[in-house]
């Protein structure tokens, strides 16, 4: 019965980026709406500017705790669709696992917490937020939050849109990296000008861009930027353990000859600064000899606990400005930033922390101790909670490295989606 | 009556590089043939692989010396057609300038010198070639010069496809920088990877293509490749004199600040490497935080003479393969190469030697004495007649630095066109 619901929700193409779709969007918030009020929650469609989200609540004591659970119900796009080994959207049972866009990420995942709220006796206030932007950066999420900041009031988050180690063993994640973006253009000559006319005489944006880029880091891949490390809270020596016993064949496999050394610890431990997209001058067939006017160079950097970004930012800014060269215009630009999330357990309220010891123990009837581990991505939403709600977030990983998010055949483990409901209906119920 | 030829010469778009022109193309070659056959000169087109070249010849004594005279009837695309004055194929006569595409590149500039030809009493064989692949690299010219080469046989090569200073004072261009492209690209990952889940983890091809490319200068812009001025021929205290003399004020404004110091001799005698175009990860719009699979660039050398394209090539390639780092698939490819040229006088027969100085008093009635001047730029058909028929050339050109060759409302000096005209009777004739 719960597998029927499961492939009824997979089965509308939810997907948040793609205009074709609007309806569809509405269509799975309808279908939640409907589960939640058939479940006994109060429910509600809220409007954003953007995709609507969905808003359910259960009151139980006014004294008791009020736990939010966050998920979201679009998806990412199909393609390339040929690689699908079956219909995106017409679930499909193999092997233990349901096959479909959104199974894993993160349908799979929030459904089988809502199927595990619904066959609860709670002793928690219950309040359930699932969104339908997450896909497409949580544009209108945070506003949402700020707008319903007092209905949202609560004393911790719920979340599973993260990833686990195995069918046996869950995550429970305790950090995330922030993330910032921006760009860099260099502009030298007035046009693209005549290598041969000109060259040796006139400066090339390209020559410059290298070099500025190379100018941020030293020869052994650190960031060689003044300050940029500076206030990074360490790592323990238990998670550096947990980091280096993690098996590294899938980033062996995915990473070719490009694996660089300790790759499990530098993920969860480590900020960086990437080069995302490289331009300028002539790109298309053979050869067009020219000085071009400009290049530019798409950078983010990932970020641990203790830096922030706008600060960040600005020592990245200073360096720029410090290595270019007289001969070029520089322009900084587009900056977005979010900062990094980290679950202090100390900072919780005693209530929530005797809570962490009741997830641990109820996740081991997985197979074994569930493991506490920061991952290398970002989740805006996470520090939008602790912003705006002021609350910290319980990131409980479900997903398989092979359940192929975001890409052809992904899939969420059957027993993963059953085993899940009996955690999330426990962890509301029992002391 | 000459500026009714040359009209009716302008009127013909051949453009070579766009297929709806093949016509126009056959048009230009059967007016020069016509030209030809009605100035007393046996005429003949020539096919090739491509399109065809008009040969004419005109036999005087079979001790004399032969000179051969080349030009090019295709002319550049008019685009962006939006910037010309007035249409780019219907001749507009302003300020004693005739504005059309082709005024100056190529047809004015050789027109003038066959309508010379065509009024002298000439001591010398006259050969004449007129190509038709200029502009689209001289695809076929130089297996034409092979195929032909006993037809063509000469003492010297005469041509009109460089600049000059002013109205008043013509360039005898001595040497011609060689030229070699090709192109690198480094692939890291077995594919884009997501920089969350990846970064730290993964080396990245962008950083290490800037990194590489930042290797191949020093800070002050020289090539940081060993061996790479080897060999190379300096400049006479007479050439340096003159670069230094020269007028900066074009090269200042089109290189804005990115202009180098000592820009006009640069240019002229030392060789470059240039990147010409980069690519590489997600370069649309906003941001897509990526590690991606590869990266490329694409490279030219500017070569003086004592270089050899091959040699240099081959240092470069060493260069790069040493700066590669391991994390790194590295793939050097799409070489190819033309030697740099210089008209060594000291290595023409004394007759031709005599031709030169004559030349140059000729050439005084411009206004001023001619100047010996080394181009920037690149002419493969020089270093083609060099190696297939073993001569040298004598490049007379006539082109301002204001007549805006292979841009919008391009331009003759009528001025230069009459008194090319009388320079090339007097160069064929008087002792």
């Amino acid at each position: 019965m719960n597998i029927e619901i499961f492939k009824e929700y997979l089965r509308i193409p939810s997907i948040s980026a793609q205009k074709e779709h609007v309806g569809d969007m509405r269509r799975a918030a309808d279908f939640l709406k409907k589960l939640f009020v058939e479940n006994d929650f109060g429910a509600e469609i809220v409007e954003t500017g953007g995709h609507p989200v969905v808003f359910a609540e259960k009151r139980i004591d006014a004294e008791a705790p009020t736990l939010l659970f966050y998920g979201h119900y679009d998806v990412q796009p199909v393609d390339p669709i040929a690689l699908w080994q079956s219909d995106p959207f017409e679930p499909d049972i193999r092997n233990g696992k349901i096959y479909a866009r959104g199974a894993s990420d993160n349908k799979g995942s929030h459904l089988s917490m809502l199927l595990g709220l619904f066959r609860s006796r709670p002793k928690f206030n219950l309040k359930c937020v699932i969104e339908g932007e997450e896909e497409i950066g949580s544009v209108h999420f945070e506003s949402f939050l700020k707008a319903n900041r007092e209905r949202l009031a609560c004393d911790l988050v719920v979340l599973s849109d993260t990833g686990c180690i195995s069918e046996e063993q869950i995550v429970i994640t305790t950090g995330l990296r922030g993330l910032l973006t921006f760009e860099v253009e260099l502009t030298g000559p007035t046009r693209d000008l005549h290598s041969g006319v000109y060259g040796g005489a006139v400066d090339n944006p390209i020559r410059a861009l290298t070099a500025l880029c190379a100018s941020l880091h030293t020869d052994d891949s650190r960031v060689d930027v003044e300050g940029f490390y500076d206030g990074i809270i360490p790592p323990s020596k238990a998670e550096v353990d947990v980091a280096l016993s993690l098996d590294c064949s899938q980033l062996q496999h995915d990473a070719g000859r490009a694996l660089l050394p300790f790759p499990q610890s530098a993920i969860r431990f480590s900020p960086t600064l990437e080069f995302n997209g490289i331009c300028g001058g002539y790109t298309g067939e053979g050869s067009k000899t020219i000085i071009p006017q400009k290049a530019s160079v798409k950078i983010s950097c990932r970020l641990v606990p203790g830096q922030d970004a706008v600060q960040v930012f600005s020592k990245v800014q200073k360096a720029l400005v410090e290595h270019c060269p007289k001969t070029m215009t520089l322009r900084v630009f587009n900056f977005q930033g979010g900062n990094p999330y980290f679950l202090n357990t100390a900072d919780l309220p005693v209530q929530l922390q005797s809570l962490l010891r009741k997830t641990e123990g109820l996740l081991t009837a997985f197979g074994k101790k569930p493991l506490y581990l920061r991952e290398g991505g970002s989740i805006g939403i996470v520090s939008a909670f602790r912003n705006v709600l002021g609350v910290s977030s319980l990131m409980v990983g479900l997903s398989l490295p092979q359940d192929n998010l975001h890409a052809p055949n992904e899939s969420f483990s059957l027993k993963i989606f059953e085993k899940a409901a009996d955690f999330y209906r426990a962890f509301v119920e029992e002391d």
